[in-house]
């Protein structure tokens, strides 16, 4: 996989008339408590509410015509599948999008609303695929895969770009790692722009396989327990793994309660609503799983989807 | 009272190092749903999580170091009670804030981790005046009334000079009316920087003093109804409704469903928290109370405030 800084400005110059830069956010309360100077990218305030629309906008917006005018697949229970939505729709092509369906209401609205074609199927990961597949014989659509794809990893390091030309003397910033497209294309740009920076991923306990991928040295796919950072269940991919054991410093775990207890806290004392997996990475510094005083540390928030009828303190 | 742009603009450098220059903030959704372009100053993102900081912070500095040794008084179950206790702690005075028994354990620890000095009292207008002037008679203390005080009036005001000097085309300025102090601080502004700006109120149908004073042309006092926007049961203070009168377009009410349904719909589309208090002015959008189509229309997003184990949608 061809992946440098190169192929991410590219992908920042191309998905650029499509997307919000996002502000860059403090807290002095938050840097109180931490003992370090936080900057928050807040990817919650991003088109169709995630980081999800970078990747998939530049994967989109890459294909060549003829490709393109056949459409574009993709099976996604969550952000992903609004974003090649939303991305096919500018660009004026077909998208068919799997889903679950046990899919909650309000995903398959935002998939419908930007005209794509729903394929519903039973919620596993053998039926997403085997869906999928189908579909894309039926039709020639291209695949673009949520993290496995490489113009998607280079879209989704764009967020990381802006965040260092916003910030460029960060000592480490954070993400949270699921499938691993944004972790490597975060890792890909922060060590290329600052060679010295840290790159620290973080993940639920409950779906560790990154974090035991790491440290045994060879990629690990684990059965998952429930975590209610739902955009985090998913293993990490081949290609991404390959990625992270070049570029990342380290990967940490959290409880289910340090990443309730993240969100509540950056909601209450920030007044922006972000998903249970954007709090994944400040859980570990609440947790005191890493020790950044007096440090300066970019934290990619990775999106603000959630249903107001269903808060994690609620249930 | 002398209130005009200069003593505005004088707050607005008194209270500069203190406070926040809040963001505005657009969305493309928002605006495709009401037909105009609106400009959302996020005074949710302000010190204390609301505008209160403003007028307070000027308040309790405009004080001579004779009147400041002896501290500063004020009653408050809301904001205002935090925004004085910590511009007391700045200056470095005493603060005495008067809470009813009953309020909410979140509010009652801000006003604390400002080091101010609580009186609790009975849950009545009443009881609050006499307990206040009781902490006043013993201490010597001055009173900073939280909206007929014309130093926190001119503070209030600094919000709208920022949102004109960020947009300063607006057709017309949006906020709610509660005692007055936002909006006769937002009036004066906003028709000295811009003599043709429309400036419009927006209060519950539960506790609509000023929209019946308004048509009246005589200050009413009302009775209130419960209403979810808890920051605007006060009637409309007397130097507040002669300043209303001179400088305010139209004042409209909105019902509790419309309020509740403009909160949720500004929390799922533009991902931040606001208190109901600031979606009243949204909400006559949404219940089409105002024609706004094509119009550059600014909206004060009060305050950020909320308890988040009783959201008003699982009530």
């Amino acid at each position: 996989m061809r992946l440098d800084l190169d192929t991410i400005r590219s992908a920042d110059r191309r998905i650029r008339p499509y997307i919000h830069r996002t502000p860059v956010l403090t807290s002095s309360r938050l840097d109180e408590a931490s003992g370090a100077s936080l900057f928050l990218k807040c990817e919650n305030f991003q088109k169709i509410g995630a980081f999800k629309a970078r990747g998939a906008t530049n994967a989109v917006f890459l294909l060549n015509d003829v490709a393109a005018q056949r459409g574009v697949a993709t099976h996604s229970s969550g952000n992903h599948g609004a974003a090649v939505a939303r991305a096919a729709k500018l660009r004026g092509i077909p998208a068919h999008i799997v889903m679950p369906s046990n899919s909650a209401k309000v995903k398959i609205c935002a998939v419908e609303g930007y005209g794509a074609h729903i394929v519903f199927c039973e919620p596993t990961e053998q039926a997403r695929e085997v869906a999928c597949a189908d579909a894309i014989a039926k039709t020639g659509a291209t695949l673009i895969h949520s993290f496995e794809n490489e113009n998607v990893i280079a879209g989704q390091g764009t967020a990381a770009v802006e965040l260092l030309e916003e910030v460029p003397d960060l000592d480490l910033v954070m993400c949270p790692v699921g499938g691993g497209g944004l972790l490597c294309g975060t890792a890909v740009a922060a060590k290329s722009m600052r060679p010295k920076i840290k790159v620290i991923a973080v993940e639920p306990a409950n779906a560790d396989d990154a974090a035991q991928s790491f440290r045994a040295g060879r990629r690990i796919v684990t059965q998952k327990k429930f975590t209610i950072a739902d955009g985090l269940r998913t293993n990490v991919g081949e290609p991404n793994f390959a990625i992270i054991q070049r570029y990342v410093d380290d990967i940490m775990t959290v409880s289910e309660e340090a990443i309730v207890s993240a969100m509540r806290t950056i909601w209450e004392t920030m007044k922006i609503i972000i998903e249970p997996s954007a709090a994944v990475p400040y859980a570990a510094i609440q947790e005191a799983k890493i020790d950044v005083s007096a440090k300066r540390v970019g934290i990619i928030l990775t999106g603000g989807n959630v249903d107001l009828d269903a808060l994690p303190w609620n249930l």
